[in-house]
């Protein structure tokens, strides 16, 4: 019997490398898909419509969410963004683990229709060296940064939803450690109720069978 | 800082093959202690006291429960068995998973007292082959055997209160298995706590420093 792969809700703090560690993730182990969002915000300098997002009208936006086509839909800045049901559903079924990159509220939603989804926090070793992966980049003004650090306490409160944490320190070590993680949570019962109806079916069989 | 090591439960059918995988953890990594029983009933053929249990009188039992010198403790056929806590609590301050070995009420007993508990819940691969393993020793009759089997489907019932199911076919596989369960449990928030408290105090650190 083909097991059924797992939903994997992946956040983490701006600068914890997440899109690193995910890419990585997927190049080593052939287990794993990513869900790609929709969105109708407009596509960004080097975003490619079907990689980055896909991209859409709201019109067909709201289409795909009145005929249920979306896991999960949420509205940001006047712009729509969710995750389409179909792929994610086909992977599932094929036995693939299916990462789903998206904030806390979104993990959350996925969680209460998803119990048996994994919830993952991806966050560097400590504070210092999150500031330091920002201010790193070379890229953001001091402003950013401080509202980026600001962003980050806020999330350290919503960790708890999490069911692991996977502290990225090493990339290698932590791709690997993130593997074993999947793996582990596949044993949780919730993750094996097929198995357990089974096994309890067959030690009923058993104890009738005594009987007669 | 030393991470403390986990308390880890197992539990299982008899004829799970618990006791020689907890034996092959032991052996191939050196993060793992066994915990040993405190008991008053008599020892078997065979068995050695400080290896297989502590053997003791009533009266030096009830001096360990009055001086609460045991985790857990429970009566069974008018001996007492129980485990002592002075040796779990020294071996996970020092880092060291500890292990205990023992049936549903008193993991449930553990994991209430210790919910940074790890429960385990080792089962051959289906109740065929759990036949197969108790019929193999050669050495029950077909009653015991029989009796076995109908307390197996009883403890089945209590799968679900356990953390992660362990499936014992190949033993080499079962071990490396194991240890990655207690290592992925190892990153759950639940066992994380000063981790997670020290991470939101830098950042909240940086966001005061920041508004200053």
């Amino acid at each position: 019997m083909q097991e059924k792969g797992i939903l994997i809700v992946i956040s983490g703090f701006s600068g914890a490398g997440k899109g690193t560690l995910v890419k990585k993730l997927l190049e080593t182990y052939d287990k794993y898909a990513l869900s790609i969002s929709m969105t109708t915000r407009q596509p960004r300098a080097g975003e490619k419509d079907g990689i980055h997002y896909f991209f859409t009208s709201r019109e067909k936006f709201e289409e795909e969410i009145a005929k249920n086509g979306l896991i999960e839909y949420a509205q940001y800045c006047g712009n729509y963004y969710g995750t389409p049901r179909a792929y994610v559903e086909e992977q599932l079924s094929r036995g693939q683990n299916v990462i789903l990159e998206i904030e806390i509220q979104g993990a959350l939603k996925i969680k209460k229709l998803f119990p048996e989804s994994l919830l993952l926090f991806v966050t560097p070793p400590t504070a210092a060296e999150l500031e330091r992966r920002l201010k790193g980049r070379g890229t953001e003004t001091e402003e950013v940064i401080a509202k980026r650090l600001a962003r980050a306490s806020e999330e350290s409160e919503g960790i708890e939803a999490y069911d692991y944490i996977v502290v990225n320190d090493d990339l290698e070590t932590c791709v690997e450690e993130l593997h074993h993680i999947v793996e582990a949570a596949g044993r949780a019962p919730i993750r094996r109720q097929a198995f357990i109806k089974e096994i309890r079916e067959e030690l009923k069989g058993f104890v009738k069978g005594g009987q007669n």
